[in-house]
Parts: structure tokens; C-alpha cells; sequence
């Protein structure tokens, strides 16, 4: 494998990573598209509101009307009707008059402020008093004061949230056209890998923890996890499986067996897939140095080590960055969206010339700022990560980071 | 309503959640975990590792017979034999001798520690040079070095991230006892109301948003939504509709018509429903002062402002924390867990003895600190809300934040 030399620095992968195009898109219903990715822009085909209408409970008046009202000096109004909720009215304010309406009702013609309810008292069945100046606008939402007609409010490859839905809900949208969310094969291998359910556990052992933590957090990304298996190391049957994966999946995530050692198989298994292209064979990063990245078919083929710790942030660090691509995220997102700025607790070491990811857990320091802990201890122990909330990068060319640093977290 | 002068401020409401007691637990499957959280303690049934295994490609080696090895002056050891990956091996280390182990190979008596293959050339077929020392210990993780048989690995109320389902798939556990997550009624009224389709839409009405924002952000926290339901806003309708919802939800909400105008029929429809009790009545917030909570049957109750920016943002503020506490959250989490720390951007006033919700938008600001920018407009504009990441509380004794204040974002 003489392009094991040839590793990529983290940057390098995930500049990679951006060439990848979403999948195809298909329509969903708006009550299914929180959590997905729109494949185009929504205009505004209508105002948000279609009607002027009052914030406020009180008194549609003309503004002039009020202007220099105070306590000592109230302006004195007729009252001439009232606004039904939810009603078109035909009632319009003329000078000197007002009209009562509640919040959400629609402003009658005539009127371009409301008074609160607060600031008016009623003299007799008709007449009524204010005693504050409104200004033209108070306490009113004009036609398209929220979304304007032809408008974009909603951009291609954003993620649906729940206040998103509520403005396409507005907007009389059932339905979006979204990008289709990716399937992916989970495929374990190594001969020490046994089941999860083995009790006990045979001496030399280990379980198939890859399948379950990758899985979930894969899942957690928004992708579907449409195959778990184990296969064993041998050449053969990891091509058949990975070939048969291809076919009817976006994503083949392969874990196990991509150290330099004799039992290196994952790179020759690509190699026998069809149309095969392998992008990326180790990368510059402690953990995750074996990781491989290819295509095959039309599949994104990665090939993560085995190990779990190393496993869990290489997924982290590259595969939900490639889940994320296939789900129409916009480039931006890859490096920012996922990540929170925190102030490093304690001093960080580190060697130089190698991009160190290390597990932290996130802690409130004071007011409001996020900190970071780093969490040290044994190199591969999965109960490090259990007590981190996300990773830090230490990059290359940095000998340690000081206590007080702003760092990145990425969540895991 | 002589109830809604006794508003209660944002803590106290909160306080009175944390006495909400979790829903009943229920065993899931591993693979269906991730989300859900532990209703018992996990204690370790074995160690992990469950042998002693060198976590680097090396050589096992007595740590003594490497002592002041150098390039210069390299240690001579014999070579005896190949630990099998997976397989438990019956070599052991005895002094002057080493075997060489691969990355999670079992370590073998008399061997404390791995001398990375790096460091190693072969001589002959037997003797093998060393030309740094290793120290007892070293690039080996020792039965229970991650985890100790005993250890308490996750603790009851833990929601479980794909690290954890990891730690559990090492410890062979494949099914947990979680607490059942809730099931949700929706409600929405208001004469105002018709249903998100209606083309075009009718003056003075506007569209049903909260049925379809509200249960996105609440299935975002983990809940089901059962039931999603327009009922006109008649007193009778409302009080049959709920107590149907009670009897097979575990949470009601109730969106619209608890402003203090006549329709105010929320706190009427509460108590009308059976073994009812009403613990809060109002608000000191903005938006959301008309918000509203109970418990009626089993259920508890939420009758939250009909208008969309103010239903989302008191969904939550008020009924995902009693979410988190009915899936058995500890009660740190409800302040702490669900918001991150960042530095205002820009200076926020705002009005003495109110406590006020402000939208804001996270940024990146320099190295990595998250920044929070207000989003201004016009109240009630549901198009804020699409623009924001969460909101910014600003308590009731302080008169506004100045730029570069530290401020928690509760994240929507």
C-alpha cells in the first residue's frame, strides 16, 4: 500500500468531502420536514399577514387623533363598533372616531395605530378617553410587515427547524421538496469481533461495539441505517457483502481491519468493488490515522479503524461531514453548524507535526461562557468518551494549547 | 380570573416543574436506546478489557529488559512466537525473550508492556533489536483499565449518546430500562384558526401554524405527538376534546385563548376536566405572560399563547423542560444542559421589572467563542424566529445587557 504514505491532513479530507452532491430530492409532507434539508429556495406566494391587524388589545384610532394625549390632557374619542375575531370588518375609523379590536383582529380602514386597552377609559357607551399619543404603527401589523410577497424566505440546503415550519405553515406550504435522506450499510469486521449478546466474552475477544455506537450515531445525523453486519476477514467475503451493500445504499461505512498491518483489507476490498476510486488512504490525525475514503458504484465507500474510540470521532469527523454533503447542506455548515465556541479549562498538550482530536466535556464557567475539560486517560478507553461531550482539535503545527483559549467543540 | 394578578416569574414556574415525576420505565433494545434515558444505574457485570491487551503494534516485552535501550545501545531480545489476533494465547514473556502482539492482541504472561513496532528491528529470525525503553505499562490497557468490574458507568436519568450505546455494547448489555417517553395532545383554538391548506385564506383569518411548529418542537425533544387538533373556541368543545386527550396523553396543550379577553376560556376548560388543579396562571415574561399550567386527570396541562412566536418560545421555555423531567431528566438539566454559553454582540435594552425573551442569532466571533446577535422586528413576527438560533433572557431587575456581556442561548 505505497499510498499509505501519501496521508491527507484533516482539512485536506473534508475539502474532499465538498465535491459531494446531495441525493436526489423528493416531496414530503411540512409535518414530516423538521430535521430535513430543502432542495430549493420558498418564495413568499402570499403576505404574512394578508390583512393589517392589531398586536394588541385596545382601540384602532387614526394616530393624529392622540398626538399630545397625556393624563392631564386626554384625547377625547367616539367609539363607533367593534372588530370581531377572525372577521373581515367593514368598519372603517373616520376623524375623531376609534374602533375596538382585539388582538389579532383586523385593523378597520381609516386607522393606522391601535391604543393599548391600558392607556383608554370609557366615559359612557360611547365616548372614550386616551390618555398616551400612539404613533402611526403602534401596536400594528401592516400587510407584509413579516413576509413580504416574493419574498425568500427559506433558502436551498437549509435545515428545517421548528420555527421554520411555522413559517412555511404560514405561508399555506403542505408540502416541501427536500433532499432525500441518505441509507446507509454498516459493515464490522475483524476476527476478534464477536456479538454484542456473547456472555461470556471468549478470552482474545471483543464485542461488536462499531455496529451499535456507529449506528446510533449515524442515526443522530438524520441518516438511516438500512444494514448492520458482521463479516469476517476474509478479502473475499467482504467484497461480496460491500458489493451487495453498494447496490441499494448511499453510504458503506466499513470499521476494522484498516491498520498497516498484515490483515489490511479494506483498501483491497474497494479495490474490488465496481468503479471503484480511493480519495483518501490515512489521514495526518491522533486518533484515526487509518481511515480511507473512496467511491464505489455510486456509493461513498469509508473505511474507519476498528478501534472505537478511534472509530466514533473519525464517523464524527468525516462521515457526518459526508452525510451532511449528501443531505444538501450548504459547505459553510461542515465546519461551523456542528461545532460550539468554549474557553479550554487547562492547559492542552500536544506534539507537534500531528492533529491531535481530544475528548472533552463541555462545563458553564460563570455568567454564561462554555467551558471545555479536557478528559484524559488511557488511549482507546471507550469510558473516555462516555464522560465527553465532543473534541477539540489540536492542529499540526501547534505544540499544545494554553488554559483561556477559545477553542471549537465538536459535539459528538 | 382573579388568579392572573398571582403571574409567577419564569424560576418559580420552573421550580414547580421539578417536582414532575418521570413516566413509568420500559426495556428497549440497545439499538433503540440512543435518545432515551437510563431509569437505573448501570454497573459493570465484567471488566472491559477482559484481558490485559496491547493497544499498539509491537512487541510484548518484561519492561526491565528494556531499560536504557538507544539507538545507539538497543536492547537484544529473542523473538518466541506471534500472538493470534482474537485468539487467547497460551506464550508468555519470559525474561530476555518477546512476542510480538498486534494492535488489541491479548498481552502475554510475563509481558508488562509493548514496545511499538517502530522501535524494533529484526535481526534474524530469532533476535530482535529495541532502541527505546518501555516503560511498565506502556501501549497496554489492563483487564478493567477502561472499565472496572463494579464501576458505575451511566447513572439513571443519563440520556443515552451513541458513546454511551458504545460503553453499553462493551459491556454485552443489549437491552436498558429506560423511562417511557411522553405522549402529546395538540390542541388549537381560536375562531380566528383555519386549517395550514386554506386557499386563499380568508380575511381576518390566519392559519393553524402551532399544530405543525409546536409538535415539530416538541417530537425535537424526544415526545410523540398523538393527537393534533383544531376545536372551535366554545367552552363545551374544548372541556369534551381535552378530557378525551387526557385519557390516553400524558401532556395536553392547548394553544390560543388565554389572553385575559373574553374568550379567555382556558383556565375555564382546566377546570372542567376531572381531578383538575391549576398551578400557574400567568407569566412575568414577554412574550408569554398568558401561559398556563396544570394538571387535570393524569395529564398535565399547558395552555399557551394562540400567537406563534409566543407559543414557541413558551413551548420552549416551560413545556420542554416538563418533557425532560417526565423522561426522567435530572433537574440540573433543565437549566443547564439545554442552553449554551455566548457573547452578546451587540448592547440589548430592555424595560426594568419585566423579564424578556430576545430572539438572537449565534455567530462564530474570532477563534472559536459562539457571539449571539438580537434579531429585532416587529413583535409577532413569525420571520424573526426563522432568523433565530434561540433566545436570551434578560432578567426582570436589569434594565438591559451591554455588548459583550456573557449570556446563556436557550437554543429552540
Amino acid at each position: 500500500m505505497s499510498q499509505f504514505l501519501k496521508v491527507k491532513t484533516a482539512a485536506e479530507v473534508l475539502s474532499i468531502l465538498e465535491g459531494i452532491n446531495p441525493l436526489p430530492r423528493e416531496r414530503v409532507p411540512l409535518e414530516l420536514a423538521c430535521g430535513r434539508r430543502l432542495a430549493s429556495d420558498i418564495t413568499a406566494a402570499e403576505s404574512v399577514p394578508n390583512f393589517a391587524r392589531a398586536t394588541m388589545d385596545g382601540y384602532a384610532v387614526r394616530s393624529r387623533d392622540t398626538f399630545g394625549a397625556s393624563e392631564s390632557l386626554p384625547a377625547l374619542l367616539e367609539r363607533t363598533g367593534e372588530v370581531v375575531m377572525g372577521e373581515a370588518t367593514d368598519l372603517a375609523v373616520a376623524p375623531g372616531k376609534a374602533v375596538e379590536v382585539p388582538t389579532g383582529g383586523m385593523l378597520p380602514d381609516g386607522a393606522d395605530a391601535v391604543v393599548m386597552i391600558e392607556y383608554v377609559s370609557k366615559l359612557d357607551n360611547t365616548m372614550i378617553e386616551i390618555s398616551r399619543p400612539a404613533a402611526p404603527g403602534e401596536n400594528v401589523l401592516k400587510t407584509g410587515d413579516d413576509i413580504a410577497l416574493g419574498e425568500v424566505v427559506l433558502r436551498r440546503g437549509a435545515m428545517l427547524r421548528p420555527q421554520d415550519i411555522g413559517v412555511l405553515a404560514a405561508l399555506g406550504i403542505v408540502e416541501v421538496e427536500v433532499f432525500r435522506v441518505a441509507r446507509v450499510a454498516l459493515i464490522s469486521t475483524g476476527d476478534e469481533i464477536v456479538p454484542v449478546e456473547i456472555h461470556p466474552l471468549p478470552p482474545g475477544k471483543v464485542r461488536d461495539i462499531n455496529s451499535l455506537s456507529l449506528a446510533a450515531q449515524i442515526e443522530s445525523a438524520g441518516a438511516r441505517v438500512g444494514m448492520r453486519q458482521k463479516v469476517c476477514d476474509r478479502l473475499e467475503d467482504l467484497v461480496s457483502t460491500c458489493r451487495e451493500a453498494i447496490m441499494n445504499h448511499d453510504v458503506v461505512v466499513l470499521s476494522g481491519g484498516s491498520s498497516v498491518g498484515v490483515r489490511d483489507y479494506t483498501a483491497q476490498v474497494l479495490a474490488g468493488l465496481p468503479k471503484s476510486e480511493l480519495l483518501v488512504h490515512g489521514v495526518a490525525i491522533r486518533p484515526g490515522k487509518p481511515t480511507i475514503f473512496g467511491r464505489a458504484g455510486g456509493a461513498l465507500f469509508w473505511g474507519l479503524p476498528g478501534q472505537p474510540v478511534s472509530a466514533l470521532i473519525t464517523c464524527r469527523a468525516f462521515v457526518l461531514p459526508s452525510l451532511l454533503k449528501l443531505h444538501g447542506a450548504t459547505e459553510t455548515e461542515l465546519t461551523y453548524k456542528r461545532s460550539i465556541g468554549a474557553i479550554l479549562n487547562q492547559q492542552l498538550p500536544s506534539v507537534h507535526g500531528r492533529t491531535d482530536y481530544v475528548p472533552v466535556a463541555l462545563t458553564r464557567s460563570g455568567q454564561g461562557a462554555t467551558g471545555a475539560s479536557p478528559i484524559f486517560g488511557k488511549s482507546g478507553a471507550i469510558s473516555i468518551l462516555a464522560r465527553a461531550d465532543g473534541y477539540v482539535v489540536i492542529p499540526e503545527h501547534v505544540e499544545g494549547l494554553d488554559a483561556g483559549t477559545e477553542v471549537a467543540v465538536f459535539l459528538f
